[in-house]
């Protein structure tokens, strides 16, 4: 039997860690790293290095590192370029625990924020343990996501009273009536997809660059008065450092009465 | 200036806890405790306290403890009903910020679960520094949600590729058509709402009691099976120590094609 851990280790704040994913990080024989190629984000594998050396700096551990494989952006077909993509990963995933690890074995993923949001590890664990004879098993320890260190950071709740809060990403914010939208957190955006809602007059934008993290940049406001700035900010991180992680919330403001 | 600080401390497991609410535990002077009247609550009053000896007990601290303000269940404006018990317990909170903490304290309110998510803390503290002449600032420590653990403890994704998540209460499904529903958290259900969607043949549920905490069940299948299986269990929990607090995640599958 060989287990796997997936540690959801927050946004970006290394005091987000949880004691779970501490004793988690303490249990594993060796980690696995997919490693971004060309993406400049050099700074988020440092990231993870530094959690292991600050919590398990005191005792050995190995570390295995394969290619993150490249999701083919010009697809057409959007779904299937996914799909296609989550194939290749888990069989990245599914090498690395065959070659890796030794019977009775444990390994560690360090998954950024939350391995339930947005992120397909759990998934392809799922896979692998579906089509191979492999005897697997794994467990989840829950991270901090970025959509609550947005919240956190702009000390606003989710969700005023009674309200339900949808979380969603540019793309399908794109393909949404806007006049739906009073409550959304939107994630995956790198389009600017909050344009779409401009000049509605009663959207307020709770946005966050590297929420957690060194770099964090925070920004709110009527959604009209603001986006521009939050071009910038966009557009200034990016020829920085050539990437930006953002999220928003997007909530509309209740009709005078 | 005083200080508050909002510290989540996760849905009832421990080790839930991160090291930045451990920190921000280190730096109260003082606790706030608000105590639920009557419903059998003691054990959350008891998490509370024993996060406090682990993580504080080489140091003293003072501790303050008001009645929360009981709402009124009976009353037939719900939203209305909400509004006045949160004005009440925005009055509680800001009498213990100006009878229990000198000028330049920092105090303390451990959370349950995350701040943001469906609590009424944040806007108490945002309605306390917009009416009055108080010198008070407050800080957010996010916490590990009962959804988070509750997706963790089941070994599923959130979402599946590309989709959108929402987050609900009891209340909204009951008002909501139930074809709408493809993928959505249920919080705040004292009505088992989800059987509003039996029947449907094509949703499965995962549902699960005190997720993180040493009486957890968790139970997951196609609603229209396990439907009773859930009822059954509420019951019993409620039998047992007069409640239960309990969430679920409503899944369509996919057409067939
Ligand atoms: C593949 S998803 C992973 C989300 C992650 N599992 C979580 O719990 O936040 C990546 C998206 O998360 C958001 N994100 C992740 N980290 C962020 C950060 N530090 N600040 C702002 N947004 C962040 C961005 O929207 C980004 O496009
Ligand atoms: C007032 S809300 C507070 C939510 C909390 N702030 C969070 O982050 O989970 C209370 C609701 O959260 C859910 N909940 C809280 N703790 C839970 C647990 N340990 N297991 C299952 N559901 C829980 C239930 O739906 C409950 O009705």
């Amino acid at each position: 039997m060989k287990t796997i851990l997936l540690i959801g280790i927050g946004p970006g704040d290394p005091d987000a860690l949880t004691l779970a994913a501490i004793k988690a990080i303490g249990r594993a024989d060796v980690f696995f790293f997919l490693e971004k190629e060309g993406e400049g984000k050099d700074s988020l594998i440092r990231f993870r290095q530094q959690i292991l050396q600050t919590h398990r700096g005191d005792r050995p551990y190995r570390t295995a590192t394969s290619q993150n494989p490249v999701r083919d952006h010009a697809a057409k077909d959007y779904v299937g370029a996914v799909k296609d993509w989550h194939r290749q990963r888990t069989a990245v995933i599914k090498a690395l625990i065959e070659s890796e690890m030794a019977d009775g074995e444990t390994a560690g993923l360090l998954i950024w924020g939350d391995p339930s949001l947005y992120d397909g590890t759990i998934q392809h664990l799922r896979d692998i343990i579906d089509e191979s004879s492999t005897e697997l098993s794994f467990e989840v320890i829950p991270g901090i996501t970025s959509i609550q260190m947005l919240t956190a950071r702009h000390k606003i709740p989710l969700n005023r009273i009674g309200e339900s809060i949808t979380i969603t990403t540019g793309r399908q914010i794109e393909q949404t009536d806007p006049g739906l939208i009073t409550n959304a957190v939107v994630m995956l955006d790198s389009r600017s997809a909050f344009h779409r809602l401009e000049g509605s007059g009663d959207i307020d934008i709770y946005w966050g660059g590297d929420v957690g993290g060194p770099d964090e940049v925070l920004i709110s406001g009527s959604l009209d008065e603001v986006a521009e700035r939050i071009d910038q900010t966009i557009a200034e991180q990016r020829a920085r450092k050539s990437w930006i992680m953002d999220n928003y919330l997007l909530r509309r403001r209740p009709k005078q009465s």
